[in-house]
């Protein structure tokens, strides 16, 4: 491997740690090479914390001088929590600086590579850009599209039922699967379901390792009608609860429940009454959520697909056969000329089941 | 790779070529070594022709004397349509015999080793055994089950439609898939459709090459409806239409397409007086088909998983969704702890679909 691509896997990888705590701002790494070896790394731990490069700069002292930083994100060019990044790799005579990917915040997009050029300094964009654009897809949809990257999960039988007719879905697919959607659980800022899922399942929706990152859980609750008692919202994590609806009436409701320590966003009705879903997506980006894992059942993902509203798809095919069950999506019928197109990106065998990942076309 | 591996895979190749002609005949083929060069080599060619041990032998004369068969079926001890080519292995001085898997059939099943080791010949068992299985899965099942090993075929949207509400289907999966079956179809004795499919298609289940082996397209057609205009009636290769029913009652019709070339097989009805499958498949057996790929709708689909007559699925599934349409089983509903249990094999991206292989767990 190249060396290069080696020190810039290693800031990759320290960005990664950052993964839940840094949203809306993306996840970064850095690391300062001198004679072939680390003299200061970095990463951006949590948002409205120091960026990466700072930690890198600071752990190096003197010895920068000369240096050659690799940083997966161009760095910013703007006074923002922070003094501006490309300020501070100039004054510590940092002299060459690969970067994986410019910054799409209009604020910074192209500035701080510039502002380094100006000063002096060689610098190389592209590497390992396609790694670095994976990691952070959350934060670049969110600043393109105003709205966070939605990962539409589905689990359902070999002739596509994600119940049977009873609605009993537990399990369809297996443990193994089970365990990777627990894992993919931390890989987004929030876990999103219906109010289906929520008085069908009453779920926790929490990772596997409850003393780290916990991803916000977000209900769409149209005409607020979420029983206190459950436990998204008795939980010890209530506060990492966001209930969308569009009810506006139900004032001592709504007291309760922030009362009991969960958020509460409202969104206008779409011409049904029921939850804008653009709308809704556009007000948990406001929130600081650039990506959301949605685990809700026919309805919501019925509705997502149908508004064009996925970026990745997650679906699990277990080996059952149910004959009548269930659908994945409910809310639309097409004809075959006029199908949802989609593409499948990869297929994997994972336990018992199959995963094919894909999006819409 | 190993020398005995590669001349045993040798007549793995050569056994292939006798695929759809030698059927209720296992395919055979057979390689004669001596000083690491072939001599001799054979397959059974068609189904009453002479041995595959036979052409091997025949071919090398003389200098079979001392030399080394590798052939992956048991050579047979009986007098059957052919003398027994344990003897002529015996009486061309044959030394040593690679075998990849014992003969199922009863009449052999072990009496061709016996014979040739008492005759002081070295018998080696096993060689490739895997492989020869797989090429003969469907002659192995004939005589171990008597029924055609049956692979079911499906293609169906990600959220499991083979058609949409209208019952259109042409076609849910790409060129690529259709390809694919439209090969698997010389893989099989016998494609298999119901009444559903031949009304709504038409279809002439034809492999691309019409030169070579053409394989029986089985119509279950309980109630002797299909209209003699059809193409499957009609066509030029209507010898090779089998029609099963259950009527005896349209002697006119019955008369009508026996004259006009197709095969009707009579089977006895069950207590809703449709067509008694596992009876149906037994007839085909006796008929000497020993695979049958099925390509019928949901209801033949349906049927055949619900009675456990499925030995391989084939399930395509196209990047599309409908939301709404015609569902892969039909006539049954299962609970999900009563659910049918598969087993995935393998899975694969084919064009832009995926195919997911499987059968009953």
């Amino acid at each position: 491997m190249d060396k290069h691509q080696k020190w810039m896997r290693k800031a990759l990888e320290l960005a990664q740690k950052g993964r839940g705590y840094t949203s809306p701002n993306p996840m970064v790494g850095a690391v300062l090479v001198k004679d072939d070896k680390i003299i200061g790394d970095g990463y951006h731990q949590k948002f409205g914390r120091p960026h990466a490069e700072v930690g890198a700069i600071a752990q190096a002292g003197e010895f920068a001088k000369g240096a050659t930083l690799y940083v997966n994100l161009e760095p910013c060019s703007h006074e923002g929590k922070t003094p501006p990044c490309a300020l501070k790799i100039i004054n510590a005579g940092i002299s060459e600086v690969f970067i994986s990917m410019i910054d799409p915040n209009p604020r910074v997009n192209g500035n701080g590579v510039r502002i380094l050029q100006d000063a002096g300094i060689t610098v190389h964009v592209g590497l390992l850009e396609t790694e670095a654009r994976h990691l952070n897809r959350g934060f670049i949809h969110y600043i393109e599209k105003k709205r966070p990257w939605i990962t539409l999960k589905m689990a359902q039988t070999a002739d596509g039922y994600i119940a049977d007719v009873s609605g009993k879905s537990k399990w369809i697919s297996s443990s193994v699967a089970r365990e990777f959607v627990m894992n993919q659980r931390t890989h987004h800022d929030a876990i999103m379901v219906g109010m289906g899922t929520v008085f069908k399942d009453d779920p926790g929706l929490l990772p596997v390792n409850r003393d780290g990152f916990i991803p916000y859980r977000v209900v769409l609750d149209d005409i607020l009608r979420i029983p206190p008692r459950l436990r998204l919202v008795s939980d010890e994590f209530h506060h990492r609860t966001v209930i969308v609806t569009v009810s506006d009436e139900k004032k001592q409701k709504v007291k309760q429940l922030i009362g009991s320590g969960v958020q509460i966003l409202h969104v206008p009705g779409d011409s049904f009454g029921w939850i804008d879903l653009p709308k809704a997506m556009e007000k948990l980006a406001e929130f600081g959520i650039t990506s959301v894992y949605s685990e809700g059942g026919s309805q919501v993902a019925g509705s997502l697909i149908q508004q064009g509203l996925v970026d990745e798809i997650q679906l699990f095919i277990a080996p059952k056969v149910l004959g009548e069950g269930i659908s994945t999506f409910s809310g639309f019928m097409k004809s075959l000329d006029s199908a949802i197109q989609l593409k499948w990106d990869d297929v994997q065998m994972l336990g018992p089941d199959i995963l094919i990942r894909g999006r819409l076309a």
